[in-house]
């Protein structure tokens, strides 16, 4: 049976394991970093209109045009430098299968996003992971040293939400030229205080990779978008699939973008919390992560305290996301950024284990 | 620049040309095989409530469970041996990276659907094609004597919509067992009047791609499905991005299985109309391809009458289907079955045009 199945598949892809999904209705879920405020009534709207028009029966547009229009004139870009997948998992993976050929180099880091990992096995490529500094920040020198094909950062890093500052990243842009591609996943770019857009202009080898999932409250949509330089991303667009975003999807993400002041308070509100949540988790006694993500990464005294503490929550009906596979993370915790009132709860909880143990 | 892109791509990729999309609101759009009849009201209604509980926030179902689910008991088939993807070309895309290493041999057949050689280049494989039979079947015994790693095919043949009898499959799977996959699109296969699905609990090696895009008057949506063994399947979901589909997208296609009366309507309706077409088109005077899909595919004179036919159609506001780049088709014409009042226009401006010259 499986000699029909590619043998690098064969021996080391493992399933990505994302957070628990199948949980009770009524608990509080802060194990995906979903955004706890609604989506935007204008998308709901927009999309209950399109719906009454009854047109699903057409293809939706092959390249995603008019989407792309008005995320460059969002982003001030030329929509030439945009490509669109369902999930930047997709926008991901169209890179990885434009980049890299078989035994090149692709290079992370540790920690980092889990699917870099899958994308480099299914294109046979040789992946390594360089770990971060020692304050969790991107190792700029060591990734120029290796010189990879391709190498591959988030920022802010995840799962840690750790920040790199963009003056990093462009010493990092500029080391690799000539020898490779630079992807700067920042799925968490709208809760920080600076991202790399600037350089996409500067750089003909840095693509960024975004998401409606976080700020825009549309995980459901499943939508995607990298930016790059023209001549990189034609070619990105080449491996695409042709018509792979719904029209429902397309429409959604339009309307977003035309409703981007309730996105952004949104977005405010979560920086809020989140500093918040910060103090109050430092003032329990928690490592806390200088975190710029819409999410906080605490990390315990050990692996046991850890366990324990993921097990307590989950017995309050409070679902947070632990990291046990990699010893780099098992003393530690992510917790989503959630409204005002969750927050308390999951506070409150914490202060009766931190009380109780 | 673009030595950052693989060379197999550089050399090799031809952006996919689809149907033409920019045409007049008001033509008649016969070029893409979607459904005239619109979508089942069930499935807008089930998609206004959900979008009514705003809950677009969170992420889809990981591995669209509850989806896979329904077509397992709608197909009488185990759910494990279900993949799901953005449009049978995420399948396809996802059945080719999980077969083909790099060098491998993937046999089609020439014509058949055009992504195949797209993913064949995206894996660096050894893409070969071998001529239809002169009737426009499957020709069973060269694909058996190629022994491809992966065989693909599409029954009814695309875009052809000649049928091969499963009895012709059969024996192409049994002869490739033990080298390699047999992949059988089969996107018009509600259409016809059989298909390979008993072929799949009795071959390891086979896998059945299907589509909500044609018989469920679901383009819009681009849901696509694989069917197939168990332990085969398992590879091809392990590739897969998680999180593919989106929540709008599976709620959709549950609900479209649930009203499955409409859609069984809808589809003996095209049969219907269909055969009036072939039959008015060969009092026309064109050969007619024995289709089975929802279209009709008619051979002309030569090139230059089919590109003057196509010409005349489109001024009628009439837009149809030309394959030029293909010797083999670019005498022929696809001509998607519309409703009835659209096939007497489709004959009548026909009709005219023969008049005429």
């Amino acid at each position: 049976m499986s000699n029909y199945v590619r043998r690098v598949i064969r021996e080391n892809l493992k399933k990505y394991i994302g957070g628990e999904q199948k949980i009770p209705k009524d608990a509080i879920k802060l194990n995906q970093n979903e955004n706890e405020y609604p989506t935007s009534p204008h998308v709901i709207s927009t999309l209950i209109n399109y719906l009454r028009s009854n047109d699903l029966k057409r293809y939706p547009e092959q390249d995603s045009e008019t989407l792309k229009d008005k995320l460059a004139k969002y982003y001030n870009l030329n929509s030439e430098q945009i490509t669109i997948g369902n999930g930047s998992d997709e926008v991901i993976s169209n890179i990885f299968k434009t980049i890299l050929d078989k035994g090149e180099l692709i290079i992370s880091t540790n920690p980092t996003y889990g699917m870099f990992k899958i994308y480099a096995i299914e294109a046979d490529a040789n992946y390594y992971e360089v770990d971060l500094n020692d304050n969790y920040t991107i190792p700029v020198d060591k990734l120029i040293n290796m010189k990879g094909k391709l190498t591959a950062v988030t920022n802010p890093n995840s799962p840690t939400g750790v920040f790199t500052e963009i003056s990093e990243l462009e010493r990092l842009a500029k080391g690799l030229q000539g020898y490779g591609v630079l992807l700067i996943d920042e799925t968490y770019a709208d809760f920080t205080k600076d991202n790399a857009l600037r350089l996409i202009n500067k750089y003909d080898n840095v693509i960024i990779v975004r998401t409606f999932s976080k700020s825009f409250s549309l995980a459901g949509i499943r939508l995607g978008f990298g930016i790059g330089n023209k001549d990189l991303i034609e070619w990105v667009e080449a491996v695409r699939n042709p018509y792979n975003i719904g029209t429902l999807h397309q429409i959604a993400a339009i309307a977003a973008l035309e409703d981007y002041t309730y996105v952004k308070k949104n977005i405010e509100r979560i920086i809020e919390e989140r500093e918040i949540l910060k103090k109050e988790l430092k003032e329990l006694g928690f490592y806390v992560y200088p975190s710029e993500g819409n999410f906080v990464f605490i990390k315990c005294k050990n692996i046991e305290e850890a366990k324990s503490i993921v097990n307590f929550l989950k017995n309050k009906n409070i679902y947070v996301r632990y990291f046990g596979d990699n010893p780099k993370l098992a003393d530690s915790i992510r917790i989503t950024v959630g409204t005002h009132e969750i927050n308390i709860k999951v506070l409150q909880a914490l202060k009766e284990y931190m009380q109780s143990h």
